[in-house]
């Protein structure tokens, strides 16, 4: 299996120096650590800053929505690795202006324990820091036990509606609570059908027979909860949006943010095929969608399969969501 | 090989219905043939009218770009093959209000055989009617017999500007006279490594050795110029973009439009690597690259491997370029 790049120990350095040299309007890298992507133009001094740091190879997400509307900075670790806590830390400081930091955690292990510690030493040395563990994979843990669920696609809604709202001047305790509102209104379920390759050993990331589809891997390859036959597509989402309903639970007159997302090797053509099924089961029940993101969005290289989130909205949340942004990788109509 | 779909007869009624469900304020099927996707809101009726009729399997391109400041309608045709003269004649029947409509044909023998059948029947109607055949493969023939080039992802540029100009109130022959224009400063080559599956067979679409990559591809599968060696991005980039900057040829001083667009399986973390490459290129040869299109915008399914176009741009297609647009599936900041 081929991949276009160099020398596989740098994909990360490049991938960056390529995405800062086609967009130096929107962001650029610090000028003392090339792994921290901020915004070329930053907000005004008294708005609450929005970082995160995550792992490589789960691109757009994170680095190419910094920019107006959505973050500020991106600490960019490995490939699949969470970034080290002085590298958080360090992001942590080069968007500090003393009007606040939120620092969004996707709740893997590595990416928590990492920020955790950030948050501990740059509170130390005098930021005004707070975070936001984001979660929403129902396949992981059951909604009783919602804070030991996987940080899946669904996040991207915090990320948009997030943005916003400290674009506005909203205040750090303010972000965290809509974060947490929209969170605990959250659900996304997963299905791989084919495996993608790691850039760096060149070989697939998970082995699936080929008859045979996974429901609730997580963005790394993490096991799901079922290994089920493969089937129509239609079968397909009406099991995944069964799921989803039923957890919250969404009810009847919700209205409601809609993700389908592309895990990377995927076409828009099955999306939209999985997107009409979509649209007849919400219409079945009642539930209002607003115009949906339909897109590869949270990839894990070029795994084929998709997720389906769901966010049930306030008018608040609705009006953040469509408020304007300008970030090189979003794809929101 | 496992595709989310279901039936494979009726992939695409079933996309185009998802379609259609997902973004109805911006797109809608025409009351008497779904075949046909057109804008919603169409433009005020004195203004020009942009249609185009291609086969299925490479979206987002042209369905995803129906909506305001780009296309009025699109003939969706089966996989991978033109719609029929009649159904393209009945798309410039439907988007018709007597301030004339521009046929966009991208060239492919079926293609460019029904649509120009569709013109005369259409003109025999009534209608003012003109057309633009849009050619960039520079893999496909020599520049002196640039006539003989394919349509390739280059393309873009073309929907893109024509689509703000008519926004305008561009005139008919205005319109055909820009992208004629457009497409005369534009080249496209691209460099496929893996080969996307067929919805319909289930099969991969070409076969290709491990150690091997085909330069110049069509969007079909057409055969390309080269077999080469798998080599690394920046060799495989500066292969290609040296045919390029030959060809038109792009020089010193020039302002140029860059596209980078992923055939459908590689990952954004690759196109960012190739661009960076394609940036050190243009720098050293001092031509000043406007802010790149990087994406999946014109796919063969899972086709993994990339294209890389340039269009030498005036201060018209600039401004053009840059002017706002509203359709559901066109990634440009």
């Amino acid at each position: 299996m081929k991949k276009i790049i160099n020398n596989p120990d740098h994909i990360v350095d490049e991938m960056i120096e390529g995405y800062v040299s086609a967009y130096p309007d929107i962001v650029k890298c610090h000028e003392k650590n090339s792994r921290i992507v901020m915004r070329a133009n930053p907000k005004p001094t008294d708005k609450v800053r929005i970082i995160i740091g995550n792992g490589s190879g789960h691109e757009p997400i994170a680095m190419g929505w910094v920019g107006e509307g959505m973050l500020d900075a991106n600490a960019v670790g490995e490939l699949f690795a969470a970034p080290s806590p002085s590298l958080i830390q360090e992001t942590i400081e080069a968007v500090d202006t003393g009007a606040g930091v939120l620092v969004l955690i996707s709740n893997h292990s590595g990416d928590l324990i990492n920020s955790k510690s950030a948050l501990v030493n740059a509170k130390a040395a005098g930021c005004n820091v707070d975070m936001l563990v984001m979660y929403d994979d129902i396949s992981s843990a059951p909604r009783e036990d919602s804070r030991n669920r996987r940080g899946a696609a669904g996040t991207t809604f915090i990320y948009k509606i997030l943005g916003a709202f400290a674009e506005q001047g909203a205040s750090l305790i303010e972000l965290k609570h809509l974060g947490e509102t929209i969170r605990d209104h959250t659900c996304t379920l997963g299905v791989s059908v084919n495996p993608g390759i790691s850039p760096l050993t060149g070989q697939e990331m998970f082995s699936l027979p080929d008859d045979k589809i996974y429901v609730g891997m997580g963005v790394h390859g993490e096991p799901g909860i079922a290994e089920l036959e493969m089937t129509s597509c239609d079968e397909i989402v009406e099991f995944v949006m069964s799921k989803i309903l039923s957890d919250l639970p969404f009810q009847s007159g919700d209205r409601v943010l809609v993700m389908v997302n592309n895990m990377g090797g995927s076409t828009l053509m099955e999306q939209l095929i999985i997107y009409r099924k979509i649209d007849s089961i919400l219409k079945r029940g009642n539930i209002e969608a607003l115009s949906p993101l339909i897109g590869a969005l949270v990839t894990t290289q070029e795994t084929a399969g998709f997720s389906i989130s769901l966010c049930k909205v306030t008018p608040q949340m609705e009006a953040l969501w469509n408020a304007p942004f300008k970030v090189p990788f979003f794809y929101k109509v």
